[in-house]
């Protein structure tokens, strides 16, 4: 089992390709954190060129943000391509549950690809397993956070989820979980401040892609070197904005700022991760 | 009636739904001010989903920046469905004048949707009233201005746009006004620079989405909070960065921070609101 | 031929329109640093207004970063009114030789457009010479650089595409080339952090826009001017983070700071651009 300064260093040396099919709020800060981590990204959406891109590319990362009936069978295509060559491929599935259209596309894209990693709030995993759960804005806190409270409730939900398929389920919150057939870990990482921002949780997904893209055989310990990555890239942003006494737009700038400049043996310490 | 600063506790406190369909330029920022005021943004765009967004939503903001004809629908099916639920809508005519797609969707917006708040320059608000204003780049400055030269001009306009459609109608500017049936009111905040970023005008409609969302019943308030709270974000941000010696990026991480901190009994105190 | 301060005094003063057709990735990065060169931005992608658009406008910039079957029918129409109109047009073929659509598409372009400027790394430009070159993520680096080592092929593949197409090409990396019939000049400015944010190299594009927009009976020497403003902005850029002790988040901000404030006569004095 690697560790963690390994995986981010062989991001940096390799320099995977990420194919990301995502919305447009966040596209921007995506392509950013994927090239801060030393990744490669590429954004492409159309059906007439996914596959091709999905062949150059290490690993494809799925999110539904902003989806649409066009981009709907982009995702499609590229989810099965991505299948067909063995490439990790990962889901954000945004603001499950708020709508048919997303929840008829999020059943779809379960039924027709395999996913590596499946990474989500409690609501929108919740509402993968066919629990109730209302959604919000979505980047809506508060009652779609993992917190010590419901951290069991969580972590069986998301075994579930990974046991029905295959992937490995990432829980997004003020505690994040990692859920796999292997077991479940926890990641204590990360900042308050990350949910003040849009953006933290599609970025979460895109560094998800970036380190499948270089251990796709080990997708738990993948999974949980991007999710602490994330946290403690985050954690030093607030450090290094409570000394400069900034609001959300310089968290945002610092937390790029953080992952371009994250010290490998420093996240190897810092990384708060236990297994459950 | 009541004060800014209670308006602003009160988005924070009740964290409301922000649907925007909005253009893909400044959606980033639009999400970000939103989660900076307090308030949690969605981003829906398909008519097939749109109806279902809006019904999670307290408000519903329609900027039609870079709509498209499958845009254009969904902006219609929302704005229907908003009015339906009695849900506050607000449009942002971007560059209305500039092309005939432009001015057909206004046109048919304004027909098929009631809106609680229309905010533009001068330039959009004098087309949609039928009087003949030359279009330029969206971000536009000099003569898509408000200044003391051409206030009264500018006022009177708005209270004709907002008499015949109900709403009320923000002219944004180096003078903001705000004009509605109970009367027309200066807003005299903000700095010159939030012209050299993009997306200013749309951040402006946004945060008028939040307060809207939270005092649907008082509408020339909520516009008169919203408008203030941007100028005066936008004063602190230069204040900031002529400490820092920045330019336009510094000003813009600025911009959110100042909204992300800004102070409720400050924002009474230095909001420069007056009756004409 | 204008002193580059000349030039970009008279971007400042005339504020060109730019219509830029875009990608969704970094078009909130595109408008911005055209406000901060003092241009005024337009993003408008669809086939029903784009033509309405280009004739408000001085320059268009096409960039194919993520096309779709309805955006790419908007480039064709937008270039054909731009060339009837004798406008300047600009192509960003972005990720050129990844996808059966984007080398579709940029046959047609290049068969039904004429170019007043192709802009792109090596590999791009290798493709459209017909050359077989490895297309890998668009913000890729290494093989899709060009340096002192490929400099001559480099130079006298731009000057095959220039003579082929009658457009000013440049190929941008840690040296750039900018190739006409009337000669090749090198430019030798920038800084490696610039490859580690996504949008410099559309960024550029759409500066060549704006210079063009005022220039357009001198195309190299506009272009010479847009490339050495970005890579002075990005040396500028780099010596401030140096201070501030940054990574790329910062650096992003301070790009669009240092274009924002950029200094004429500096600009003048610190490009370093070299007739071959």
């Amino acid at each position: 089992m690697k560790v963690f300064a390994d995986i981010l260093d062989t991001v940096r040396r390799c320099g995977p390709v990420v194919h990301c099919i995502t919305n447009y709020v966040t596209v921007n800060d995506c392509a950013n954190i994927i090239l801060a981590a030393g990744g490669s990204p590429i954004m492409a959406d159309d059906v007439a060129e996914v596959e091709d891109i999905v062949a150059l590319s290490q690993a494809l990362v799925i999110n539904i943000g902003t989806l649409n009936s066009r981009t709907v069978e982009a995702m499609l295509a590229a989810g099965r391509r991505a299948n067909s060559l063995g490439r990790p491929v990962v889901l954000d599935p945004v603001g499950a549950g708020a709508s048919a259209l997303r929840n008829d596309t999020l059943q779809r894209l379960l039924q027709e690809v395999r996913f590596t990693a499946i990474k989500g709030n409690i609501s929108e995993i919740g509402f993968l397993t066919g629990e109730d759960a209302k959604a919000r804005g979505v980047d809506a806190e508060g009652a779609s956070l993992v917190t010590e409270g419901n951290l069991k409730e969580a972590a069986s939900m998301a075994r579930r989820l990974s046991e029905s398929t295959g992937a490995v389920v990432v829980v997004s919150g003020a505690i994040d979980i990692v859920a796999h057939a292997d077991g479940v870990w926890t990641v204590r990482n990360g900042h308050p401040l990350m949910a003040r921002i849009t953006g933290s949780g599609c970025m979460s997904a895109a560094i998800i892609g970036c380190c499948l893209g270089v251990l796709p055989a080990e997708a738990p310990q993948a999974c949980l070197c991007a999710v602490s990555s994330m946290g403690v890239a985050g954690e030093i942003a607030a450090e290094n904005m409570a000394n400069a006494g900034g609001g959300t737009g310089s968290f945002r700038a610092l937390l790029l700022d953080a992952m371009s400049m994250l010290d490998g043996p420093f996240l190897t310490c810092r990384a708060d991760v236990k297994y459950m």
